[in-house]
């Protein structure tokens, strides 16, 4: 019988999948749950779409493309040629390997599985051994309001407009009524839990959408075990994807210390990278600096082992966060 | 401007489009229609699949698989294999390539389109130049009826049980109530119809499910052109599939002869072949021994003709045909 897990991550696609990867290397196994992100969630071709479910399951069972982040390692795109010949769209990458998740988990949730029951079914398929959560079963869109192109959904703007149009706005649709995941809730209520860790994905697009139901915001808030936050954003860049720009277009500085702001009120302590040593006086929590860029799988267990002594140092016993 | 198809040809999978190849290539252009079995259609995997649609598009459009007869040449089975890992059914073959059509046609019916929208547009995109038509945009579904598993759906019984369980009926699901292909009916009432064919399918599997559609069965009935339908038994065995062993569990004489009687009062014309040609005078109505074992192009070819010259020369004007 294994125990619950002790350390919850939370996380969204390649970036935060990085750090998970560490983590579910050096935590004994089943000490590790990750909540990911499901705003950007999708139907496509008919088919349920969840990029960064699968984007962290294929990364923790070692099949991940290595020079994506993303999709299978050696897939091939035999189906979606066809797909485009058959006059169907062929702006979503879907390999002919990662199709079978797709069309697995659309399947299972017309039978009437859950979300979070095909995680696990597919999850285990993989020989993955940490608990993968989608962060509800309940539909949570990421929208984009953009200042040309008007609202668009997360996939349209990220992936087939390449995160060209600027954004003036973010929102969550569906996130007020949705329903966190129970097994989160109870992780987080559990006195076992000994860490809490945001990954370093963007706060803005992977991280929001989670930190926009209200039940998880509280669950967080009142959690007895540290919360700690990893910088994306390092020397004034964005580690990956869209964050720099689009912090920018939301007149937000490119630095570690907004992202330490956003998480101000929430979290009890903050990592950010040791080129942004300087930047400690100016985060108002405990932080520390730490080589956050991965580049090698030693890279991602060093910094797994870091922010995990980190956060245990900061483990002092119950405190009340602001639920803003 | 092309004019209305002079030919109607009706058929199943992928005895019946061995006919349909010869058809297509000596008719001119836009000269044949093909109505075809929709009754083996299912859901697999969360996708509609139309199993003899797709063998005749296929067929016709050059890319079926020489040796199957059905699917795609050169397909590979990448998806198939992720599906069994990700713990799914592996039961029906569902290559890449293939797979694009089962997804394209699930897209586009779930966005309200018509299965003979749908077709159109795909045939299209294949480069197929005859007008290919679901018998039906309705369901009809075969169900047969089994001495010892109770009723199976058509792919379990035909796919997943290899026709090993013996049957005792078989009926056709949803059939009274579905209303034929309207472009069928009316080509079936437009004076410049030369012929109707119905394809070496098997009568009781493949044609059977269109025959069960009242209204299909009365305008054959009642429609101006010849109707001629060509033998799939020959020398006392099926060309192919289950069509001798399933005449013998419903007790039926394998032969050329009981496929007539079967056909009678519906037919003008019979063909069977060389083999058979003793049995000519056994056929209740105008018959004609003929090769109709296609092995190459050519027979195919050679058949279409024969079958053509033979359905023009007893095209004597208007009658009327007994419904059964």
């Amino acid at each position: 019988m294994s125990a619950a897990p002790k350390v919850l991550a939370i996380c969204g696609g390649v970036g935060g999948a990085k750090l998970a990867l560490g983590l579910d290397r050096v935590l004994p196994p089943g000490d590790l749950a990750l909540l990911v992100n499901t705003g950007d969630d999708f139907v496509h071709l008919g088919l349920q779409i969840s990029p960064d479910l699968d984007t962290v399951m294929y990364t923790l069972a070692g099949v991940v493309s290595q020079a994506q982040g993303w999709g299978r390692e050696g897939d091939t795109r035999r189906f979606l040629d066809e797909i485009v010949r058959c006059g169907g769209p062929g702006w979503f990458q879907i390999g002919d390997l990662d199709l079978a998740v797709h069309v697995e988990r659309t399947r299972r949730l017309a039978a009437g599985e859950s979300l979070t029951a095909v995680t696990a079914g597919l999850a285990r398929a993989f020989g993955v051994r940490s608990l993968l959560l989608p962060m509800s079963d309940d539909p949570v869109r990421t929208l984009l309001d953009t200042v040309d192109e008007g609202v668009l959904e997360f996939q349209e703007y990220f992936v087939r407009r390449r995160c060209e149009p600027r954004v003036r706005a973010i929102r969550f649709s569906g996130a007020e009524a949705a329903r966190p995941s129970a097994t989160a809730l109870a992780l987080l209520d559990a006195p076992g839990l000994e860490a809490v860790l945001l990954c370093p994905s963007n706060p803005w697009l992977s991280v929001a959408p989670m930190l926009a139901m209200p039940a998880l915001r509280q669950a967080l808030a009142v959690c007895r075990a540290p919360v700690v936050a990893v910088s994306p954003v390092v020397a004034g860049r964005a580690v990956k994807g869209p964050t720099a720009k689009l912090m920018q277009e939301l007149d937000l500085e490119v630095s570690a210390v907004t992202v330490a702001a956003h998480y101000a009120g929430l979290i009890d302590g903050y990592v950010l990278d040791r080129q942004d040593a300087a930047l400690l006086p100016r985060i108002g929590l405990t932080a520390v600096a730490l080589p956050t860029v991965m580049r090698s799988l030693e890279d991602r267990d060093a910094l797994a082992r870091g922010v995990l002594a980190f956060a245990r140092g900061l483990s002092t016993g119950p405190r009340l966060r602001m639920v803003s």
